[in-house]
Parts: structure tokens; C-alpha cells; sequence
């Protein structure tokens, strides 16, 4: 066969505060050959994610950092146009690590197989993808919610808590989410179920806690840090359980993290601050996955993705995500279907 | 009977910042009658430590705060005088809330009565006593100490410290401890049993962790807060667990605590952080103390006190140990046994 070109965004230099175009080179490259067990993937959409900054900083972390010349790591799907494995064939839809370029070349075992006809392809990178699963992990495992409990999540119009909230309802807690403006916050309360918004733009948040968590709050799962962080940790209830997802408004200075100044609150009501990465329930994927799509299925978790299109807008799309720009899970679309 | 003379510190402002003689108002008061069930106490030690500080705040915590001229509360070991009460007389060695004062009238049934020949009577305010219980069940409970596991303890040579370090050992662990002065950290090298020991004032406490800790921390029992809980989360292990028991370096600086700048460790090592005060476990005292005393008698639990003499340095005793300057338990001697 021949190879068909490929265009790649390579990490060139570190970003130091937001990231930016100028720490990329974007470079046509030849799309390769699948060796034994590998294939060839046409990138149709590529999932942004919070943890991209994270992985492009220097220094220990559960995984190692893009290397300055290598492609920019990222989740993706595709549709396999060329295989040396039998387990794919050409015309599978799988999901997997693709790297922001328009072909990837992958170990087939490292790809996972999905029905296209399931859902719209970018939703397998959201609610249904890893996203889902963090939610679903987090919030179930570490969280352990019990009825009636009240579950705080930030950043919840995005791909990781969208679902909290909805999984939150599920298991019949009070699901209040804080979102920036009156659209994502009307979506959550008027489309997804919660029970109530906050509005960090145009609220202040601690009253608004107060007024919308009488009881306190039981479970906190955190996408966001900072101020929000503080926020909910001054209202915990006893045996509290704070989630550590994600820290999306420190992740572009990570010279002066701002630490939680209410973490002794943990130490008055007896609570926990557990962090995580959705990596370490690898071996769990399929119950999470199976949990999420019979949800879907019977209507009970709605999802929303934002689109944007065209790989050479990488850059720009990215920094739409640390701005809270997007309105649902970030995917960018790579070709067509 | 007659009432004895009786001498009172009373709170009069709230401090802010470090806490002052000024605080207080040192006078005379009649020592009080015990009505039914309640007996008399002649107060022979107190127990000063850095939760008294809170204690002095405004606020929500997990215990109302000391009103404006009320006596002070403080732990307390002595002698009953005069019993309106069934289970404790005259002569029973009693525990409880005292107060900083000589006299104290007390519920019988919230005083515990110890046997004054099993320990010098310090020590029922130190290792036999609230803090040994808190380093057990903060230890225990939340850490969950595994064999060959490395346990790092900060104010090591404390009164909770140097217990959690040696339940540390007996339990097959790596025991770490971090003091202040090479006087300390020899006596927890040489006295305690300790594995190392950190000198925070003359080390590079990073250096010195991860040259003592190669294998990273399991668990962090943090009485100190600030730039030392940093450098411990720094380092912590997958599944690690850090415990929240106290933050001696913020309590002086309310309105500005320093909040740990490294708490995305715990998400890359999906780890956790869970805060306590004994208190939540008063069910279980007798579970604590028994092992307590057992580990004492059999050798395997050392402790020190630090005696100051005279009711009346109260303020200035207290800012010793805000200062950092006891070694051991700090205790006040009120009274001769």
C-alpha cells in the first residue's frame, strides 16, 4: 500500500504559563507502516483534555512527559485503514492514545474496538470514553455515595463532570454542579437533572454553597482547584470525601500552584481528600464502560460534546479548554466520517 | 468543707497571631462547690498543646470556642478533694478537662480515674494519655501501617509524634521523624528507635527525605503543616496516605494558612489525605489505652515530659511550645503530687 500523507503537531519546546502555538511544529510526516501486531488508524476525532498541559511539563508524574520532537500525546478515534493484527480489521472504529496527526500507527492491543453505530463517535471520546469512565470511577469508588448524600462537582458541564452529576442523581443524592455562565448552568439543572447550579462567573460561590447545600457537602469531586477548591472545603460535612480529579485553573502556572488554605477542614468534620488517575482502574474499564452505555441507553446520562474542526487549529482549541470556553466535552475533528 | 483559694486564667481577647499574656486575665476565684454528681479536683499538671490555639479562634470547628472570660480549657491530671459522686473519692487520681486554673469542679462522669503507680503523672497527660491515643488511632485507623511500609512523623519528638513513631516500629514499619535540633533528633534515633531522623532546622528536609525514604512515603502523619507537608507529599509512594492530625506552623497566622502547594501528589499517586481529631473516636479509649499501656510495660514505649513549674507561666509555656522550644510532652506543674 502506499502511505497516504500525515500532518503532526510535535511538542517543540515546554510551555511556561498557557500553552501556545509556538510550542508546537506543525509538519507534514509520512503516516508509516504497521509492523507485526500494529495498525493504521485514521484519526477522525481527537479528545482535548485538561491533562494534555500536565503531560507536557517536565518531571515525575504517573506518566511519562512528551518528549520535546515527539507528536503531542492524545486520545483519539478512528477507523483502521490498514492492520497486521488479527484481532482488527480494516474498517474497525477504535478509540485510543492516536497523537494530535491525522494517521496513527498503533499497537492493535492498545486500541480498544467500539460500534460506531452505538453513539456519535465523538461521544466514545466523552461520557462514553475515558471521561465517562473517570467520572464513574471517582466518583463511585472514592466517593461511595450514599442516598440523600449531597455531591458538589466543579467544572460540571464538562465531559468528566456532566457525568458525576447525572451518575450522582442515579444513585439518588442531591447533585449540585457549579458551571461558568447561565447557558451551561441552565443546561445542567434544565437538561442533565442536577438539582442545583452555581454560577462561579456571576455568583458568589460560598453563599451560593450555602444556600444550595443546607446539609453541607458530603462529596466533592474536584475538576478545578483553586478558589472552588477552598469554596467546598469550607462548607464539608462530617466524613466528607473530597475527589481530586482534576486542577484545570492551576495547570497553566504550575510554578505557583495555589494550595488548598482550607485543607484543616478535613481535620475538624474527620474527611478525606483522595486523588486519582483514571489509568489505575485500567483493569475495571469494561464494568465502567458497560455501567455508562446501559445508562445512555435508557436515557439516564445525557452528554453534550463541542466540536471543532480542522487538526490545524490544535493550538487555539486547546486554549479554548483553559479559558472554559467549550460547552461539553472538546473534541476536534479530523476528517470526515 | 471550706473552698480552697482557687487561681484562674481566664480569656479575655482572642489573639491574633501569636498568643499572648495579654490574652488573658490571671486573678483569684472561690474554687467552687461540686453540686451532685460532681466532684473537686486539685489540679496538679496541665496539658499544654497546639489545639489550644484553636480553641482560642472564633468560629465553626469541631468544638465551641473558649468564650471571653471563661476560664481556659486544658486537659488536666490530679486529685480529687471532695466527691458529690458514688464512683470517684477523695484521694482517686483523676483525668479530664480541667481548666488552667488550681480547683476545678468537674462531672464525675466525664473524669477518668488512672492509677497513679502504673506512670509518673505526666506521663497520663502525654504517651498514657490524650496524645498516645490520637497517635494510635491516627496511626492505625486511618494509616494502616503494613510491614516494611516507611512511615514519616513531623514534631517527632512530640507528644504525639514520638508515639506514632514507635507504634511505627512496632507494627514492622520504616520510622522517619522530623525535629528541630540535633538534641532531638538524637533522642529519637537513640532513645525512640526511630530508622532517622530529619533535622528540619539544619537539613534540607527534601534532601534529607529522599535520601531516608528511597522508596518513598506510605505514610505521613503531619502535626506541623506548611513547607514541611509539602516536602512529604513531594515524596509520597502510590497509595500513600497522608494524615491530617495537626499544623502547629499555621495555627498563629489564622487568617493566612499556607495550604499544601504539592496536593496533586495526591492524584498522581492516587493517594489519599484524611484529617481527625480523637475525639470522634472516645468510643474506643479503652481499646487505645490498653494497648498503650501494654506497649509501655513492656518496654516498647518511651516517653518524655517536659515540666515547667507554676501555674502562673502559663502564657509564656504556651508560646514555648508555639516556639517549638519543649522537648518532649510540655506539661505545667501546678501543684506537688
Amino acid at each position: 500500500m502506499s502511505t497516504p500523507e500525515n500532518r503532526q503537531f510535535k511538542l517543540i519546546s515546554r510551555p511556561v504559563g498557557m500553552v501556545q502555538r509556538s510550542n508546537f511544529e506543525f509538519a507534514p510526516a509520512p503516516a508509516g507502516t504497521p509492523g507485526p501486531g500494529e495498525v493504521l488508524v485514521r484519526v477522525q476525532y481527537l479528545s482535548l483534555d485538561p491533562a494534555m498541559r500536565g503531560w507536557m511539563n517536565e518531571g515525575r508524574s504517573y506518566i511519562a512527559p512528551v518528549g520535546i520532537g515527539e507528536v503531542m500525546r492524545s486520545g483519539g478515534i478512528g477507523r483502521v485503514v490498514a492492520s497486521n493484527d488479527p484481532s482488527l480489521a480494516v474498517g474497525d472504529t477504535v478509540v485510543g492514545m492516536t497523537g494530535v496527526q491525522d494517521y496513527a500507527v498503533a499497537k492493535a492491543k492498545e486500541m480498544m474496538k467500539v460500534d460506531p453505530r452505538l453513539a456519535p463517535l465523538p461521544r466514545f471520546l466523552g461520557a462514553l470514553g475515558m471521561p465517562g469512565l473517570t467520572a464513574y470511577f471517582g466518583l463511585l469508588d472514592i466517593g461511595q455515595p450514599k442516598e440523600g448524600e449531597t455531591v458538589l462537582v466543579s467544572a460540571a458541564s464538562g465531559a468528566v463532570g456532566a457525568v458525576v452529576g447525572q451518575i450522582a442523581k442515579i444513585k439518588g443524592c442531591r447533585a449540585v454542579g457549579i458551571a461558568g455562565g447561565p447557558d451551561k448552568c441552565r443546561y445542567l439543572t434544565e437538561e442533565l437533572g442536577f438539582d442545583a447550579a452555581v454560577d462561579y462567573k456571576s455568583e458568589d460561590v460560598r453563599a451560593a454553597l450555602a444556600r444550595h447545600c443546607p446539609k453541607g457537602i458530603d462529596i466533592y469531586f474536584d475538576n478545578v482547584g483553586g478558589e472552588i477548591l477552598d469554596a467546598a472545603l469550607s462548607m464539608l460535612a462530617r466524613r466528607a470525601r473530597v475527589i481530586i480529579c482534576g486542577a484545570i485553573s492551576q495547570y497553566n502556572h504550575p510554578e505557583a500552584i495555589q494550595g488548598p488554605r482550607n485543607y484543616l477542614s478535613l481535620l475538624i468534620n474527620n474527611a478525606l481528600m483522595e486523588g486519582f488517575v483514571v489509568f489505575h482502574y485500567a483493569a475495571r474499564y469494561a464494568e465502567g464502560m458497560q455501567a455508562l452505555a446501559g445508562w445512555a441507553m435508557a436515557g439516564k446520562l445525557k452528554a453534550r460534546e463541542d466540536v471543532v474542526d480542522g487538526l490545524e487549529t490544535f493550538p487555539d482549541t486547546l486554549q479554548k479548554l483553559f479559558r472554559g470556553e467549550n460547552f461539553g466535552k472538546l473534541v476536534l475533528k479530523v476528517a470526515n466520517e
